[in-house]
């Protein structure tokens, strides 16, 4: 049974970047299963690259080293880290991009900044940190390198603000808008963007085409969708636009 | 030599909900060897998906694998399927996705209902089958299980409707419209659109940059394309463009 | 240790074309491990491609088997290589698609015509040679065959054309604009389209948010972008855009 190895970027599908990546990876661990992540990530959004971390790795066998290289930053003072958490290795440049995997992992977590290696090229780029700097710490664990011996003990790790409750947190290739609303247990009347839904219900197909309707998301929060359409479009809202949600009165609750 | 599990859907490639079910499968059958059929089917369509799945799958070694999910009405009745066709294994709604494929490979078929499984999540989503249903399903199919032990036989699968022949059935990336018309022996006069086309003809190249060219699809039925250039904007037509297809008198043919 | 086999194709991810070269590859040589290149390269564009397969296959390990797939002259009579060169195995198109990594990797090349070998379909499209001929001859070097059973000598490969220095050669998903001009040992002042910058700098972050800014590019050349935007689009030029690069004298350097 191989190490797996996850790979999630912004580097999309054309260019060859996270081919190189794979490359390095390869040729110092040819024994580790290469797994994507998502490479289409919107360019820079750290904040959905790190709901996406979270959505796929908290469902890896232990042992699984995630690579994760989302980086505006790339070649300034950021550091980059390899952290130990879940009984998984993660390793990203230190910029909130693994706030919310290890929210969700918790347990014993042991960071360590990662100390770009030494490298068969002569140089380590300041533009490209995924194949010169992350590619090959990601490597070195997977190849049995322990993760205290890639670097000296990081400090506290970066966090991203992290919103007051009530907004829309995500929107999904779909358009479906992810709110951090948690899922209610009766039924509530949720206000977004001028328009009130009732619900959740449990499908997107519990109505009719085109219709909005207020779903229970696939992770623990309400969630707004269209049926066979685009949320996001319909409503004109995103990331960080407001939700209310309120319970009904018992008497005012449709027969479901 | 491990088990070979194949992924298609519509999730596309930027929320991780596919890494969500790679995941989910690699976490209970860690020696599988995941492959990518196609993620970025159009949403919802089903029709596509099936031809797709069709395309791919017929060329995979016995004991494979399929998991495909293009789900519009997931949490809704419809059924979710193990099936095994062709000494091959394909996880799917049943919805129409699997028609294709069966009518290719043929033989013998045993479908069966797929039974959520028992999950490590407290409950089953009913959004998210791909995570909750398919990809276990898919697991316990790797992992030895056998397809009548995941669940009671399913009755007649879902089929789509099949349109007339004579139409075009698919557009590619490129914009080549592929016909359900099987490549005649001799030459043949198209009309499309109001066009006129001669052919086929075995390449795209064989025409000018920029012409129209009737060529012998790589699927046994006719293609209308545009040499380095899209069909489907030249002409303006997509999936369920009719198509009327004459052999050409024996004097009135082109030398070729 | 398994066999790498990488893909790089212009196939994109909607129509299982690629899901249908790795049933190919698959069903003959099972043990091999696929690896993505990249499969959105713009369609027919062969210089791109190339530049993508330097990128990447420079940095696999000796015995892997690249399979490059982007070939608008599909059933014309160009013809179909394998090349042996730097201990890896390259099979393509023979339209140029090679030159780079050839000229990157150097050392002892032997190429081959690729035969269509014989499939287990009754005959080999003219559409479709990632299937019919491309996979097949991968799979058949996969399994150990040599290179040259394949097919017999061939001669002078194709080679595109070189531009003459001082151009853009490639523009990648983040609009950063990738020129043919050495990284410089001092400070320089570059000129594309009426603007003038000066650098290199080492990172997309040394500017602030929205300004223009010359870095020093990841594979040695100078770059040209823009923090957290698009060069290409700020300065609405592409591959082929004129640029000119001059040492500054001492006293005009900028300290830093």
């Amino acid at each position: 049974m191989s190490r797996i190895v996850t790979l999630l970027t912004d580097f999309g599908d054309e260019d060859g970047f996270v081919g190189a990546m794979r490359g390095v990876i390869l040729s110092r661990a040819p024994d580790v299963q290469l797994v994507d992540l998502a490479h289409h990530v919107p360019r820079g959004d750290v904040a959905k690259a790190a709901r996406v971390l979270r959505r796929a790795a908290v469902h890896f066998p232990a042992g699984t080293v995630h690579c994760s290289v989302v980086d505006p930053g790339v070649g300034t003072e950021r550091a980059a880290v390899a952290v130990e958490a879940g009984r998984q290795y993660f390793v990203a440049p230190d910029n909130g991009l693994l706030g919310e995997v290890l929210d969700a992992l918790g347990g014993a977590q042991a960071a360590h900044l990662l100390r770009a290696p030494v490298s068969r090229r002569a140089t380590v780029s300041s533009t490209f940190h995924g194949r010169d700097v992350f590619a090959p710490g990601v490597a070195a664990l997977a190849a049995g390198v322990s993760i205290a011996e890639l670097g000296p003990p990081a400090g506290n790790l970066q966090r991203l603000a992290r919103a007051a409750g009530g907004q829309v947190v995500e929107v999904d290739r779909f358009g479906n808008l992810i709110t951090d609303l948690p899922i209610p247990q009766g039924e509530v009347e949720l206000v977004i963007a001028g328009h009130r839904l009732r619900g959740p219900v449990s499908a997107y197909g519990a109505v009719g085409v085109g219709a909005l309707v207020l779903v229970r998301g696939s992770e623990g929060t309400l969630e707004v969708a269209v049926r066979d359409g685009s949320a996001a479009d319909r409503l004109g809202v995103g990331v960080g636009a407001t939700v209310a949600c309120a319970a009904l009165p018992i008497g005012s609750q449709s027969a479901k």
